[in-house]
């Protein structure tokens, strides 16, 4: 109980990796609170956000560190990381420019569930960059 | 890749589940977009909260549903659901009253890193309501 406390309402940060050792991270726009991401970071990637001030993930496809934006260019510069209450994921608010998801748009949540039509997807922002010019060097 | 493009572009509303069985889910306040807490959904936690209209999810330390505010009264009215581009995380946008942390906060995400001291956090917000009141029927 009282590490249950210490961890709720003290001011150690005690991040809490799951059995893969990662934590879950949200990353959020700082100015508008828009979502762009979620991602995990390892205790790597955790250090190497708070070190560089920017944000940086494990891939778990690639089972690698993965630096947001070291290919597109669209970092995410990082102005506050927040922990929740059992200290077992993170909220990033960041400063970034436009286009963070792979896809062209500028949040991987760019769908939502229809009300109307049970089990589909309606679009609900227009891309913000041609990820193919981003992606395709050849 | 066809799939993967149909995941990422397509209308069908297709979550994947973890090895657990269960997906992320942020839920953000609708009205201010601060994010309240990150919860966890298996398929019967997801299809409860589209059907009744209030966010459900799978306690993970429990190991059973948990509708939100099932005891504390403080439910979570879902507005809309986004799915991201891969479709392994979802955000809830949610009309919520005051008090959606157990320990009594607005948000789960009451405390920030503190910049100035290393490792140490800092509360960047007050409570909003008394657990002890809320939690305590005795």
């Amino acid at each position: 109980m009282a590490a249950m406390q210490d961890i709720e309402q003290g001011i150690e940060f005690a991040p809490k990796f799951d059995e893969n050792g990662l934590i879950t991270a949200v990353a959020q726009d700082a100015e508008t609170g828009q979502v762009l991401m979620v991602g995990y970071m390892n205790r790597q990637a955790l250090d190497s956000t708070i070190q560089s001030g920017y944000a940086t993930y494990f891939s778990r496809s690639r089972q690698k560190l993965w630096k947001k934006g070291e290919q597109s260019g669209h970092l995410q510069k990082v102005q506050q990381i927040l922990v929740d209450c059992d200290q077992d994921c993170l909220v990033l608010k960041v400063t970034v420019d436009a286009g963070q998801c792979h896809v062209g748009y500028q949040s991987c949540f760019y769908r939502a569930l229809d009300k109307k039509t049970k089990g589909k997807l309606k679009f609900i922002a227009e891309k913000v960059y041609d990820p193919r010019k981003t992606y395709n060097s050849s």
